[in-house]
């Protein structure tokens, strides 16, 4: 079966690409609103780990709906949270797909999607929502990671990532600045990848 | 790493197993309260999937509890619960367990660890707790069940499986008859093992 792995280049979605590779013939796909060249960044990662990658434009709506709620609400959880469901459902509605993959781990809270969101997409587009790291804590993934990936950790301002986040970071700065990025994120670690140990 | 999983002999312990066998160095381990012969039914089930396998004893007051727990609630959920709690927590305390899984879906009920739970026992005993299934739905296990198992399915009261409902069943029917089994348990179609697709 095909699975299509929404892929930012960071260690989480690298992995459930991992695990998925046995079971399943696995592509890489990464969203973007075309702000930023993030599909070139995460074009690099896939070659590293050596999936196919394609790059999935979503529809500009999207982030701006996703800025409206992120500006009103003061803090990233809704906005995100919006993006990925919209993605999801972009890809799940291309000819082909019929299993999509993210790199959700049992102890995120953001992005999420509710169990009525998930099966609705099921449902509504025939495909498979799956998530290889929903049952692992942080300790695991770390354990598994140490062992199959190569990768950098920086904070989130410093670390060009080809999440949801980091487009979003780039409106918010186009469009109210610096401060505005520093009141609504908290600062985080982030990881890319940057090798596969085979 | 070394990972212990609980295995019944059904479908889902089973694809979880062979889920992880490219990660993790996979023992299965099958709990039991010596009630019924279980722990021999996995043990072919096992030596069919290929890895090693053990039983381990449970404190019969665990299940002595579980049966008080049944008969005041007159259904099964909290009853399961409780011996999959204490069965975990049981293997957690082997030493050189480092890292234990389940066969839990997505869309499961029961048996279900709490994140409390959960935190609490990778916490006091130094473990990972992981449920490969856990990110996945019915339909996507039973593609992967088709794909890489044999199976035969009937009846709860027709399969004898090496599970926690199978030896609750048998202490119900010994204490209060048949009628207690089948007011308690709704009827539900089991799995069991009986071979693996290679």
């Amino acid at each position: 079966m095909n699975v299509s792995v929404l892929f930012s280049g960071g260690k989480d979605s690298s992995l459930s690409a991992i695990l998925l590779d046995q079971f399943f013939d696995v592509e890489l796909v990464t969203c973007s609103f075309s702000v930023l060249p993030i599909g070139d960044i995460a074009k690099k990662a896939a070659e590293e780990l050596g999936f196919p990658h394609r790059v999935l434009k979503l529809d500009n709506e999207i982030l701006e709906n996703a800025f409206n709620i992120i500006v009103k609400d003061g803090f990233p959880k809704n906005a995100i949270d919006h993006i990925h469901h919209k993605a999801v459902e972009t890809l799940a509605s291309d000819d082909g797909v019929v299993a999509i993959a993210d790199g959700i781990r049992r102890d995120d809270r953001v992005p999420l999607l509710t169990n009525p969101q998930v099966h609705s997409i099921e449902d509504r587009y025939g495909v498979h929502y799956i998530c290889p790291l929903r049952g692992y804590g942080r300790a695991a993934v770390n354990a598994l990671v140490k062992q199959y990936l190569v990768i950098e950790e920086g904070q989130s301002d410093e670390i060009i990532k080809a999440d949801y986040e980091t487009e979003l970071r780039e409106v918010i700065r186009q469009r109210i600045g610096q401060d505005g990025i520093d009141k609504i994120f908290p600062s985080h670690v982030q990881s890319r990848v940057i090798g596969r140990v085979n």
